[in-house]
């Protein structure tokens, strides 16, 4: 962390701040320039807080120079984290596949479903019964009955599932439920992290619209302070002012989290983009970006949805996304899903 | 709402989709062009699903002509709202100053902070027990033992408190609290809205960082929808590309918000600059744009604040800022806080 | 296009309205429902000035319904517009490759640099003789005389050139260079964009920082409407609040404009990013994605560059990059470059 | 600047970065961490190549601590520049005022305008002869002849006039015009700049719609560089993704420009927002926090104008915005326009 003061800064109140930043184990390095003093601080800095050190009436600014997250952070793990669960596993080298409706609705649609992406070689499931909506007037998912519908389609397949918790108050529910989904809009949901930090189940966590990749990685990082590793990050599209697409997917995020951090980076072009057509392109280009996993929306009949109709792909849609996605990933030598 | 169908839909799934919107007691007229159809509904269409509408195969696009919330609505309730809580109110003609520390520290700064506030004019105290902290490694706020803290500010100064929600779990805690604020992280966080809207008491909801004025909206709309109308709209900066600012305050939100809803809106300058020097100017400006309120933050020592010291104001400071703010508000025909 | 009409808008100010688009050749079609009425515009609207009629009193808003453009439109051109100079394609189903340094520094510099891009399958060279640079005191560029030393490059290497025109002023210039680019920053230079509809060369137009797919087709348009049609589009990556990388590449403006355009549509990973060590996935992406070609930035010597050396390829890497690029290629059929 | 070197840098690179940094006059302090070294630039680095030092292999980052512009730095420059010209100015304390049509249309409707602006107390006059719009098929401006019609305005009010120069071609046509106006889109044509450096007419800048704050500064530099210090700032909206104005108002770019530069700056509510019910508030918000200027539309017809009808104000309510702007300004102290 470098410190650059104001020019005529007092004598006295620099050594004030440099005591209080020593006495956090730092050491201080001075530079006097003709018009500037910088500060440059040794250490561990990972805890210092910066913001209180701009708070200083002596101070033009901070800069860091370590990344503020030491958990998520690769500098201090080099080796990929692999999240393994009933079977199934993302960030062992392979593209895991994520795939099912958005919300489930009905028995025969969610346990056809979840067959037919298992058939096509989905790894897990994915499946909405909590439904965070825009409007309150929306239909809001089927809730505890949702997800014993699904409990359905994971026994019928034998799959790992993995669905979004909307509240605290619903976990109880989540006991059979294998990877915890937060939603973008709850990333900076701190309290709900705190809590997942100890439930002891893998969590696949959404970049938020508008969240840098740095604060994904610090939200992570709550959930890492919490004794919880099992962190599957989720890039799913940000907020532009473009409106041909839904959101604006960076698939550049790929690569700049996989040099960042240990955890596995999946992709969700079914939200980022919210047009089935664009799903095939874009998961091709996740694959060849070095996506860790895809999550997908597939629907038996998306013109019947009761959500996100227009972004869900057919069963067979699907099938031929997951064709050219294991044609792409063998250029880097992965498998794709449950396909060998 | 506007259907526009793609060239060639068969009349048989034409007839389908008319069928299924007339069920819910709405008109269709029907305009044929050369190279398109468009299907005009004609009622209360806010309760209609554009998603599912546009997820159907015939259909090129949907427009919405009416909004799709309807309690905030200014054309449903074209009088403003008025929240008055505690001998204070919001949305009355004049500007209310909710004023206080970013968090609570010790009963001596709260305390003191908030009786010098009070002097000045403040109408409404704030402060943080609970915090949302970017970094699991910052200071995360007092929680339960902040709140005592507050609530002795309250009695001494017998001005009604503003303090933010974090997580349903704390409910019980904000039993003596007036105004309950749900932060900008959380304006999605829809079962949260849901709860407040069964709670009671008056919220103040922070727009997204990244979130329209139509979805600040359809977030109000969920708390209205659960029968609470006391409602305070606050505007806290935009996340855009600039980086001389922590965000980019859209005081145009003002007049575009007067206009479409009779809720109050009040603009916080602190959160949305990130530095003290700019929060005069901004505070000035949002008064002229017709702001029915501000939330600006006061710390008695900024430089030791534990929290947001770069973006404080001293009692002094903040002293000045009302007697600016008082003579733009002049011009406007109003007052603020409870100066006369 | 729709018209939303004010409600109680008097009828012969309404009738005034209708008669002056009529004129234009434009059948009306009304529709009266209970709170709003909605004009139904038929015909070839691309003309209609949608911000005259949004200015009417009477007017509550207007929604296209048809594309504002129509030269770059795939529905009135369905077939792919193949670009072909100096024995290189651009749009003819393969990935077409433009490489070379950011700046022409030296003749050692530039013909080496080109002849080991040759090497590798480059089937255009790209050097930039005048530079748009933020700073004034940056280089800028080595302007006549470099562009002399790119023309040997054309000579030792037989391959075709890109470089970017900056001013009208230097078109003379210009004469034997085979592709001009307008960089992102003159995408609205509507000036240039007039002239160069006249000037019978290909032109590679770069998407604007900010701007949105649909405006980079209308700038595309008044090249289209001066008469020249062989015109490439180049995504080059949008400005967000993100920082982790210079800009974000909206590889999703791959397909997007592969529907709405008959234009063949290129990939800048270099300027897009920012950093060389993102290249090779983003360029996999885009070629996985549909692009129709790639612009990358090679130096034989990043470290020595005058400009942009750290987005830079060395010829190695650049190399590299080719294959990856040649393996994702075949998944789709295509080829890449001047490989077989 | 610093520079933070990568761990493991071989001394004898380091020695010879360090070399060629000091051949430009600059002294170096070399701070060792545990983790990371880092080079302290001492001196005048404003013209330093940031990005070239990137590019080297054993370099991590570079931070500037000094601003990339220098003419137009406050800091050495502490009094405001005013820039006055045919009787008015810009910059001397008070609040200038230029109003007018965005296009002028006929000798009737510009003369009118004008003298009905004169009237409320414009002190300069604007008017758009070449007109920047996104479609070619939109009305383009009438070129030199509105030239002619607006030096008649000019002539008949007696006040400075205001028109934007859109290609350097034009620039011979510009002699009678007091104040040349670089549009959004032209604030990063580089080459025009450079010419309008030399020019020896004030030049009147606009904010590009995605560009920094910094960035206008650097736009501004290449005019001083050319030795033209009479220069205006203008801010008028930046993109975001917020769709119910046209573009976000960056109010606080005022107080944070007054800080960095002596430059005036100028607020253009009417192309900021887009609608015309917006302006009053808006501006009386920009005189709120300090504007030097607003930038108005005025139409004589604003139904009947040929372009942006929906952003202008009527002569009526520009005079309403200037007695509102005049109430608000009389308390910075402060006079708007020619109103004493």
């Amino acid at each position: 962390m470098i410190i650059i003061l104001k020019k005529g800064a007092p004598k006295n109140e620099v050594d004030e701040l440099c005591r209080s930043i020593e006495a956090q184990n730092i050491k201080i390095n001075e530079v006097k320039g003709e018009h500037t003093t910088i500060l440059g601080l040794i250490g561990d800095t990972h805890k210092v807080d910066m913001e209180a050190i701009e708070a200083q009436e002596i101070v033009e600014s901070v800069q860091r120079v370590q990344e503020p997250y030491k958990g998520a952070n690769r500098k201090f793990h080099p080796e990929d984290t692999v999240v393994s669960v009933g079977g199934a596993s993302i960030g062992d080298g392979n593209v895991a596949v994520i795939a099912g409706p958005c919300s489930i609705e009905t028995e025969e649609q969610i346990v056809n479903t979840c067959m037919q992406v298992k058939a096509a070689g989905a790894s897990f499931l994915r499946g909405g019964a909590f439904k965070p909506r825009t409007s309150p007037y929306s239909f809001q998912g089927l809730g505890d009955e949702g997800l014993k519908l699904f409990l359905k389609a994971k026994k019928a397949t034998g799959l790992p599932i993995v669905t979004e918790l909307m509240s605290l108050a619903h976990i109880d529910l989540f006991d059979e439920v294998d990877v915890i989904q937060v939603g973008a809009r709850n990333m900076q949901n701190f309290e709900m992290l705190k809590e997942l930090g100890k439930c002891g189940k893998p969590i696949l966590l959404k970049r938020g619209l508008s969240s840098t990749i740095e604060e994904l990685l610090m939200s992570a990082e709550y959930i890492f302070a919490g004794g919880n590793t099992q962190i599957i990050l989720c890039e799913r599209g940000i907020r532009t002012f473009e409106t041909q697409t839904r959101n604006t997917l960076d698939i550049s995020a790929v690569p700049v989290l996989k040099a960042l951090t240990h955890l596995p980076i999946v992709i969700d072009p079914s939200h980022a983009t919210g047009k089935y057509e664009l799903v095939m392109p874009m998961s091709m280009a996740a694959v060849a970006a070095g996506a860790d996993g895809l999550i997908i929306e597939v629907h038996n009949n998306p013109q019947k949805a009761l959500c996100d109709g227009a972004q869900s792909l057919t069963p067979k849609h699907f099938s031929d996304c997951m064709d050219k996605c294991e044609q792409i990933a063998s250029v880097l030598d992965k498998k794709v899903g449950t396909r060998q």
